[in-house]
């Protein structure tokens, strides 16, 4: 061993090292959620279900959380974002659809009656949808989200509505996968909405976006395929058609569920439903001043029924307001 | 120094013995495979995607392979074999339909007359599917198949159809896998059907089938949430669905694609349109002897349109007779 003196000293020294290195205290996790009901339960259940040998224990291929977007990782007022690109995409095509000027809901859009296109219900809503959110290649498509999402500015804030995300939210999404778990979105938005940026806004890759959806269909465009966006609902990811979503794209019960209003509620519902630990959480909005305050009697992410089941069975609601130091991530 | 004497002996002999294993030779990770030309192919493109700095270097998370199947992962001869499960499970549920004694195309299957039954085509076909598929919840049916899957066997063989998988594709999963690909199932077969099974016979997850599906819907039993699997059809994974099945669950386009028969050409080209490297196999059926030789003429599995596309556009295509040295695993 005495030629490799050198060479032991510098190894026992890496090693030792490594070693000394390995008990050093975790940085927190969390650093935006303030100590409390929500932060203490989120850390019992990680630890719970991460802890080999416990009762508890899920093994990391089966730690599947799923998280809804629209007012639980990211803003959902003055209006769903996903409708202010419709609303702006419908400004731009409507020179090549002159018969919009008299037509409604798209008379209202192009200027600027909210409260008109409002009082159409889901119908406008999704006739406007349709009319903004087909007639293009998928790919086509993603290019169009980007370049509305690198200029468009949210009202209020005028931030990019990319920074009007979360930020304990983006802890938690980290913390989780720290701790193996693989991180869903499920959202009632589209799915082609959100996947050109989740992966770079959240962490979480195309193929773990689920959402709502247009049909498409495949076609030869000059020997080149591509999928074109019909005009046609394929699948609304809301409610009842959140399990069915997850069934169908996932096929594995969530361990812990996220969201924000009573959409959210079938979701959370069907994961508590399954074996072993599970965790609910809602995010409800309490915070008028640094975000918005509304719930039970909100047009927009009403948190009703969701808030009354959570009481009852125990779920963890975090009240915005309190339990979290920051809202949104410091600006770029 | 001194005092650690034993334990640096002992820590430089581990770090020694790992720096000598490393550049051992690695084993062959496609044994089952004749050298020639497929086995060529398949290893030059993985070289090629994975070596950073190189002009076809693929990031990990874009690696994605999809995989038909019927006839491509396991057999579909002389019938597919979730045909056989709901030929059987029509039988199992009998008792409750009296009616079918007199109705087509039940009668037929309870007789065991395959000839009527396939003379009925695929309206016949998908009439015994959703009678057999449906009426249970999702839970209920996972447990239907796996209690299937433990004792059915294949008509010829006499072996357990999860045994009837090709051992040179098993070994193909698993290159791919070590080599940071994320493998997926796009399968024209039932998804709920699959998923029971495949991440223990092929090492995919769940998540990572795609395939046809019949409609479900979330309903309170009790208190307790269940889907229920209903007999209407959602979506039909081939040909033209295949591309879109895999834009709507994956989210990214494919770099690799195999498939067996013109069923898996859509998805073929929709990967071959892709910039940059990419990777088309078709899997050959030609070894009467030790599995089935069919293609151009086939009912199932045919395989005509994308023999020619395949030649025409030099994609590799598996001679199995001549390029797998093993067709199916050892007996366990």
């Amino acid at each position: 061993m005495k030629s490799l003196g050198k060479l032991s000293r510098v190894l026992v020294a890496s090693v030792l090292f490594s070693a000394l290195a390995l008990p050093a205290i975790a940085s927190d996790p969390l650093p935006s959620w303030n100590d409390g009901d929500s932060r203490n339960a989120v850390i019992d259940f990680v630890n719970k279900v991460t802890k080999k040998g416990s009762d508890d224990f899920v093994p990391a291929a089966e730690r599947i959380a799923v998280f809804d977007n629209d007012g639980t990782l990211w803003a959902e007022q003055p209006m769903y974002f996903q409708l202010a690109f419709a609303l702006d995409r419908v400004k731009t095509l409507a020179p090549e659809h002159p018969e919009w000027k008299e037509k409604q809901p798209f008379k209202a859009a192009l200027e600027g009656d909210l409260k008109t296109v409002f009082a159409g219900g889901d119908h406008a809503i999704l006739e406007l949808v349709m009319a903004s959110h087909a007639g293009v290649t998928t790919e086509e498509f993603s290019d169009i989200v980007e370049d509305w999402l690198s200029t468009a500015k949210h009202p209020k804030t005028n931030r990019p509505y990319t920074e009007m995300i979360y930020q304990p939210m983006l802890e938690l999404l980290e913390y989780l996968r720290d701790n193996g778990f693989k991180t869903y979105i499920v959202s009632g938005g589209g799915i082609e909405f959100m996947r050109p940026w989740t992966e770079s806004v959240y962490g979480i890759p195309p193929e773990q976006v689920v959402g709502s959806s247009i049909k498409t269909k495949f076609e030869m465009r000059d020997g080149t395929p591509v999928l074109v966006r019909l005009p046609e609902l394929n699948f609304l990811d809301d409610k009842e058609g959140k399990p069915v979503a997850i069934n169908q794209h996932i096929g594995r019960r969530p361990i812990a569920a996220f969201g924000n209003s009573d959409g959210d509620l079938q979701m959370l519902q069907w994961t508590a439903a399954g074996d072993g630990a599970r965790f609910c959480l809602y995010v409800r909005h309490t915070d008028a001043e640094r975000e918005w305050a509304y719930d039970r009697e909100s047009s927009i992410g009403k948190l009703d029924k969701g808030l009354d089941e959570a009481t009852a069975k125990g779920w963890t609601v975090v009240d915005m307001k309190k339990e979290w130091k920051t809202i949104f991530p410091a600006a770029k």
